[in-house]
């Protein structure tokens, strides 16, 4: 009923799955997903166009002259942005875009785009998501209490998100997510003009 | 997260299929349904407390006299209420409870429980709306103007409602309203507890 696609930003704790919640919006219900560029090196078995565009710092600054970037910023001594062109183009067809985003760059999207949905994913509490940090068995100690202290760094956001969800199973994480959107689409506000095209249809039968 | 339930409202227009949706809803996701009362007497197949509270006049009027109702309205010569006590009762319990209601009575809800969820079920289009009244073959021509006359009056109220929902496909329709429920239960305003409390859990970790 809506022209155009709903532009949804998905930030979240580290270590809480929003990769994979991502990647099954995507795959499960056709979202059309936004990938980043960066200047990083490319880490092994990622692909160019697929896990993100690879720059160089030239391009990538070029690409900041002129506009290019929806949200970009540095971390470390890398680069990172959201292209523009992909997400108007896919927003102007009427399909709906997926940001897997920090919270810093989703609350740039924000001002930009103020009816944009900003989910924030979550565990169902701390020791939970310091156990699924933990449980990947990849990380020391250090890792993991540097991504505890990122994570309380993060929730001071959390109450800028329109919606938080618990990634508690990950299939019902995916319907509630999917849910939100839906459910913004039938927002009366986004449905003023079926209401008086059908009011026009009922007035003439 | 959350621990009182929400009340939804569910109205749309004759013929829409609302009946086929709350049954579902009920069946598939467990929600509570609010049964109400009424004056009139039943019909073939009615089972008292299932389809309706069947009462006397001089039963409904004491129930109206003790505030027994969260609405009440008198139709032709019949009366039609929604019984407090279980509403208030499940609600309480942190149960989801959905009225299926008249566009009046939704108006009425709405003033006395400003968190009502209120959902407007549409089809299509107009035409579609008339064809599914004529298809149902029991009606008369006379019948099914009465009734498109009676969905125009209705649809003078759609704006009212916080979500318009198309029932075209059964399964995505009853998808959607429980979309609309989850979506609520996630929305940051009824998750303020729970960010307190996982940033306090974090800051201790």
């Amino acid at each position: 009923m809506q022209n155009k696609g709903n532009l949804i930003v998905i930030s979240g704790f580290s270590g809480v799955g929003k990769g994979t919640v991502v990647k099954r919006l995507v795959s499960d219900y056709g979202y059309s997903l936004s990938v980043s560029a960066t200047t990083r090196q490319p880490r092994e078995g990622e692909v160019d166009g697929r896990d993100y565009y690879f720059k160089s710092v030239a391009e990538f600054q070029n690409l900041i002259d002129y506009n290019g970037f929806i949200e970009w910023a540095q971390y470390v001594e890398n680069y990172y942005g959201t292209p523009r062109a992909y997400v108007e183009a896919e927003l102007s067809e009427g399909r709906d875009v997926i940001l897997e985003i920090e919270v810093q760059g989703a609350m740039n999207i924000k001002r930009q785009y103020p009816d944009a949905i900003l989910i924030f994913l979550t565990a169902p509490d701390a020791d939970c998501l310091k156990n699924r940090l933990a449980g990947r068995g990849t990380e020391d100690d250090e890792v993991i209490n540097k991504r505890m202290k990122r994570a309380l760094e993060e929730s001071e956001n959390m109450s800028e998100y329109e919606y938080i969800v618990i990634n508690d199973d990950l299939d019902t994480c995916i319907r509630t997510v999917h849910g939100i959107i839906e459910a913004k689409r039938c927002e009366r506000e986004n449905n003023m003009e079926f209401i008086s095209q059908i009011k026009s249809e009922l007035r003439q039968l």
